[in-house]
């Protein structure tokens, strides 16, 4: 394919995405929701050969030394299929975000107002790895009645291609336009570049996956994008904090799953419970294999520990590596927070009601939690139902990205021959 | 000013907003509301001074030969200013959007949740003439918690410069943050493009005025932007409209006021009421000054109307002209709508049910009206309050834009010690 024909190609598919997406803001629930359920059927009766694509995949991946944890995450087993069947069910389940009355009223004029919920049209949706992403996103963006636009890791070819067809056919047997789930068929990187561009036809990016997948996007995106950045979360533990309650907070933050955005990545003690909870919570940390690196009071208590840079302080490890900061009061704490945090999700834990509504006005991210774990910031955790990712960014949507976020709305004025004076 | 001082003073200028927004995002909707109530009182003491510097701007602009509806824009009249302090009074009077619980619930592990709305930050106001929109920016993003950056027009910098000033003097004698409002005082062209790249400080851009300005800040920006765009407004005339009261709507939404975006610019009929309607209507607008431009099918009904051109089908005159084309069904009309409008604000004039239902759900604009005037899409008009601009966007906000779309939101989550298995 040359130049002149991928960039045609990407103008083709975002056309198609469109006109799509037209006719997907009409469709019923019913419509959809046996979409999903067809598609469910699919994933199980195809198991055998979708297993066979993804061998394809790993072994390529094999052969081009991608990291265990790579291919870990590129694997489907039948239990994994499984499960993204019965995540589809679980979307179809959902109520159609789609034609929710916002909010209404009636203007002293007899004017009816409503404020109702709509698609935002063509989504581009760009990931890495994981194959069953390619469903995930499927379902949410066509049960919230968008078209979507898949751009899959190059890793994940085979897989995506054959689990995009099982939706593709869905979708014709269910009467839905079969462009509303289009996979970009080259690997080529500059289509990315192309889509990025063709903000007449798509209206949102969604890039998940590395920092640098997003950061290319967000420079180069003529459309708005919805960005899910790594967390640098942190729990803050408060003079007034119970240490046990604590030490259960800061373990399970940090070690339940390590290389997920809302795990901890840096602690913050306050000076006059320091000599208390910093020994004991570095004995059970570095027990479970946590790397700990100190400031200088931090390392008074704990000698083992390293020395904290600020590159430290500034790190998402996504790794078994915590940071710890003394600090001498509630606001020095918050002030690291929000200088350092990445407006993902941060905790603190207290028994102080005024510590903890400070924390919680003062601390600007997506979550603020209180005498809790930073793992809860989840859509399923949080009881907004599955999510397309989890948003750092402030507009639009914040937090977890589920049906609701990927909506917009229209105002429907419902008149009797109202002029204005 | 040399470049480097210029690049220096936008990014010293952000800095201060982006402390300022800290601090102002706690502060109490007490202390906001008796910052407008000053600033109100301020501006009605301070008419002479305020008209002596509007003089300097109006002269400068006879000087370099402005047209006079440019001019009169810019005219500050001793009627505009109590408006406008009246106006300031109107948004104190109004709920803070600001710690508003959106939505909560308690999940099965007892975690309580809540959606708090937030300000978005710091906001990048870009204007052109008229000076009171000094005041109705400023005003609406305070109120909403947010620090503003304030550029105008050059040709109303005096006149800026003095409401500013009384604002600032407001904010201090308030023990509000004084950088919660800024002026840039540099009318160097360069100052707006250094802003929009300092996305590390300014969360939103919002240009307010001419096609060009909007199109070079969605062009450059780094953060979102807010877009307002005018409107290509639509009115269809159904084959079952009620034809008294199509003809006053389509006089209203030309004729009331032509230069505004929520203005009809093109008006469709069904062709079994084109004879009937065309001529009609045809006669009721000339009468009015209005220049009719129409399809063949038009012109068979109105022979002094002007042949329409595409151009004049994706046109927004914002003056006394209309294009009107004959559709021979809704669907060709919502085609059309889809097709050549703006995405602003469209109407149906029709008594049958499901030809308003289809209108409504088929046509993508941020207000579909049935059987009412295009010009209600203000938010006064619909009842949602002041407001900053209204959306041609479908992302975060939509259509009229006000203090709840000024905000974002964060998720609190309070527990006993939760963790996740």
């Amino acid at each position: 394919m040359n130049n002149l024909s991928i960039k045609e190609l990407c103008l083709q598919m975002a056309r198609k995405a469109k006109e799509a997406s037209q006719l997907l803001a009409l469709v019923r629930s019913d419509a959809k929701d046996r979409w999903l359920q067809r598609s469910a059927e699919a994933i199980e009766q195809n198991v055998p050969p979708i297993l066979q694509e993804n061998a394809r995949d790993i072994e390529g991946a094999e052969k081009a030394g991608l990291t265990s944890a790579m291919i870990d995450r590129l694997r489907l087993t039948p239990a994994r299929l499984r499960a993204a069947a019965t995540g589809l069910r679980q979307v179809a389940g959902l109520p159609d975000p789609i034609g929710r009355v916002r909010d209404g009223h009636v203007r002293p004029n007899g004017l009816e107002i409503q404020k109702v919920a709509v698609p935002l049209g063509v989504i581009f949706f760009l990931y890495e790895s994981r194959p069953n992403v390619t469903l995930d996103a499927a379902a949410l963006c066509v049960k919230s009645g968008n078209a979507v636009i898949l751009r899959g890791g190059k890793e994940a070819i085979y897989s995506n291609t054959i689990l995009h067809r099982l939706l593709s056919d869905a979708l014709r047997v269910s009467g839905l336009p079969a462009d509303a789930v289009q996979l970009v068929p080259t690997l080529d990187r500059e289509a990315v570049g192309h889509f990025l561009k063709l903000n007449d036809y798509i209206d949102l990016a969604i890039p998940r996956g590395g920092e640098s997948l997003i950061r290319r996007v967000a420079e180069e995106a003529k459309m708005p994008v919805l960005k899910h950045y790594l967390g640098n979360c942190h729990v803050y533990v408060d003079r007034a904090a119970d240490l046990d309650m604590a030490e259960k907070i800061v373990v399970n933050a940090k070690c339940q799953r390590p290389g997920v955005c809302n795990a901890m990545e840096s602690l913050l003690v306050h000076a006059e419970v320091a000599e208390r909870f910093i020994p004991r919570i570095g004995a059970v940390l570095s027990e479970k294999g946590v790397e700990l690196r100190g400031c200088a009071a931090t390392r008074n208590y704990l000698l083992f520990a390293k020395p904290a840079t600020e590159a430290d302080y500034a790190a998402e490890y996504c790794d078994l590596i915590l940071s710890i900061k003394v600090v001498p009061n509630l606001d020095a704490a918050i002030t690291h927070v929000n200088h350092y945090g990445s407006k993902h999700t941060d905790a603190i834990v207290t028994t102080d009601l005024s510590a903890a509504q400070r924390f919680t006005q003062s601390v600007d991210s997506a979550a603020v939690v209180v005498n809790a774990s930073t793992r809860f910031n989840d859509g399923f955790e949080l009881g907004l139902g599955a999510e397309i990712g989890i948003s750092t960014d402030k507009f639009h949507a914040r937090g977890p990205c589920g049906l609701e976020e990927l909506t917009s709305y229209k105002y429907v004025v419902i008149g009797t021959g109202q002029v204005r004076e």
